[in-house]
């Protein structure tokens, strides 16, 4: 009997617990899961023979060895920078890890221990990233097998709300981390165009999107995502005089999101001082210079006159910022604020579906000298409340891959993404089996 | 005898040198300094009797115990972040330590230990910090003896080019060390206005400065410098309802310099990928998108539009920023890059002066109920290379402050910042002496 351990019990990994409990008899697994929250763990593997909850803290470096030890494969859910010390001990014990998180430089540097142990650290498995990498480097190999060279890869993804649930006027929702959302692009974003290596600051980041369309779905835009410049390696196009991974929102976001960034409302690096009754508007203000007379509303027209109009102002008074409503104690820092208002509004009603938009654009020149453009482009749309369109692009590949180690078929050793056809290609296919399918439009 | 520790030799300590080893005859002291360059450290000596030089490194545990054991009083001049190292060992060998840095997390943390030594942390005892607090505290004491009531206080201090030698668009040049201009102001800034706290991120700083002028020099803009909010508890004005210390620059300054933070040049977090050649103007074209059409020039109009105008523009071409001048090897980050790109044009020649411009604007109720204010500004300007406004600035508060200590009249302990009448009165009597004068315009 192979023991696969799950390590997290939360939203994203309701649909990889299910799918690695139906196949459990099948393959002769057992199911451990384990999560800070004993009762979560339970009611995920809802008394199912083959699977046991168990209490889990991560924080406890003896429990982390013991599942190490008593597990065959492990995969962990939980937040990115706690893998580095579960990675620690799976290359002690020489067991496989399997996660959907990009890798950290701590995993990085863990590719020659894990080499030595015989072990696979499998990252990058689920939908961004994952989904977009395999599908990816499907087409990239496919034109390159054609003889045809690649001149620009444009690639955005976006957890999105779903049209039928769409009611707001920043035609966004919360469905996933929303910390994560709150200070997403904080850095320098990094690509390249026409050889020309760019490098986006934050302060500059929903200021240049990109704009595209996907049939039947409408306009989206597209912010540069992290460091695009080193999937030039990863994908093997080094030569690529293009290249651009990119975030998908509803056109209009970036433009009213930006006046957070731009106030500093993102900042997650400092408490505020907060009198007794500190409210929404009492936030919006502390970000804007004193005046005698003009009030918040027109202190941010004066302040940032090139992104205030009045569609953005629709979207800033939609969420309460300009009213008296007190900010709870426990929210503290600038982001935490935010997330606060925010999550007052863009709350997941129990009817409401979430989509994932992904969708890929590739310019070449054929072996035949003539320029061809191909477009491929993904909508997954949640099922229910648990089986959210998130749940089931991260939880799936993910899910596939751990199926595909238990069974022998995935024997890759070190630190490994899924942009080998012997791993892309079987997922790509089991994901297509349940709908999972990319449309292709080539011109 | 008693033995003054100097730590660091550079372009700051000159006057502090210099004006220990004319007192040490007097007081029975003997000098001895400390540097990575030991022939820089004789150079400072000059074979004084009482004085000797060593080379140190602070990066040595082993060389900073054997000083802390050696010494009766440790100066410490070398960058801030070696300070706590230091302090350590001062703690463990019972001796007073001085320097002119901002009380670091760190140092603060060693109040305790520094109180149970029964030795002295004396903190801030330069320029900015140091007479800034000084000058400022006088007032603010002398005031609230007169029975006023303070209602604002804003204070600026700037590090500039003397009149005499101000011959470029930017009206500035580098007088300190280049890096800590270039990466100024990061973070976010914090102040106090009308009783409302106001945070005020990197990407805003540059566009609200307040302007001021002083008599004889014209005018200057001041932007919010770090944290002002903790300086109600330092000064022992808690319930002033505005409280701004900020940096001076000349007017212009900042619009000019607010381009470089926009596009992200000051940026010193990641390296940039630099291919054969690597001009200044494709630094810039790096921060810029893609254009077939536009030049680097005009992709930066249209994209700070609100920032670039003929002015700005002029302070920018003045440097050289637009032409296809080889960037170095050695610079690798943004930041690093734009210093060696000032640094050419920016530098002080032999015969340039440098100026310390400083000014507090008190507002306050006077007893008798009159509203009254009081503009007190310093203008110290450099007699030669050596002897820099920064330098004398910066060394004689606190060679005085040694003095004091080595006399046995400074006799406070623990963690000390000079706001205190028993420490700022003696060191501004004496920097008077020496024509270090506040002017004081009185309404």
């Amino acid at each position: 009997m192979t023991s696969i351990y799950i390590l997290g019990a939360g939203l994203s990994s309701t649909v990889l617990i299910n799918y690695l409990i139906e196949h459990s008899e099948k393959y002769d697994w057992q199911i451990v899961l384990g999560d800070t929250d004993l009762r979560l763990a339970q009611k995920k593997v809802n008394k199912h023979p083959r699977a046991k909850a168990f209490q889990f803290d991560v924080l406890n470096p003896l429990q982390v060895e013991e599942v190490a030890h008593k597990a065959d494969i492990v995969v962990s859910m939980l937040p990115a920078r706690f893998h580095a010390i579960i990675a620690k001990f799976c290359i002690k014990y020489k067991k496989n890890l399997l996660t959907a998180s990009y890798i950290s430089p701590e995993i990085e540097a863990m590719q020659q221990d894990a080499l030595e142990a015989g072990i696979g650290i499998f990252m990058e498995l689920g939908v961004d990233p994952g989904i977009d990498h395999m599908s990816a480097m499907r087409v990239i190999d496919r034109l390159k097998s054609e003889g045809a060279q690649l001149t620009a890869f444009f690639s955005g993804t976006g957890g999105l709300i779903a049209p039928q649930s769409d009611n707001n006027p920043w035609n966004y929702k919360f469905t996933w981390n929303p910390r994560n959302v709150v200070v997403a692009g904080q850095g320098t974003s990094m690509y390249i165009e026409k050889g020309q290596n760019k490098y986006v600051p934050y302060q500059r980041l929903f200021k240049n999107t990109l704009t595209t369309s996907i049939d039947e779905y409408g306009d989206f835009e597209i912010y540069p995502n992290r460091d695009s410049l080193k999937y030039r390696n990863v994908y093997g196009i080094e030569n690529i005089p293009t290249l651009l991974r990119g975030t998908m929102r509803r056109k209009g976001y970036s433009q009213a999101w930006d006046v957070f960034v731009q106030l500093g409302m993102t900042d997650d690096t400092y408490r505020m001082e907060k009198p007794e009754n500190f409210s929404f508007r009492d936030f919006v203000n502390s970000f804007l210079p004193y005046s005698e007379s003009e009030s918040v509303e027109e202190k941010l027209k004066t302040q940032l006159p090139e992104l205030i109009d009045n569609t953005v102002l629709k979207k800033l008074k939609w969420l309460d910022i300009f009213e008296s409503i007190s900010v709870p104690k426990e929210a503290q820092t600038p982001a935490q604020i935010l997330q606060f208002i925010l999550e007052r509004k863009w709350i997941l009603e129990a009817e409401d579906k979430d989509m994932i938009a992904m969708q890929h654009q590739f310019e070449y020149i054929r072996a035949n000298g003539s320029k061809g453009k191909l477009i491929s482009s993904l909508v997954v749309i949640g099922k229910n409340q648990s089986e959210t369109a998130m749940a089931i692009t991260v939880g799936t590949p993910l899910a596939i891959a751990v199926k595909k180690v238990a069974l022998g078929e995935f024997t890759q050793k070190g630190v490994q993404v899924p942009v080998n056809p012997e791993m892309y290609l079987p997922i790509l296919e089991e994901l297509e089996q349940i709908g999972i399918t990319f449309n292709e439009i080539e011109s």
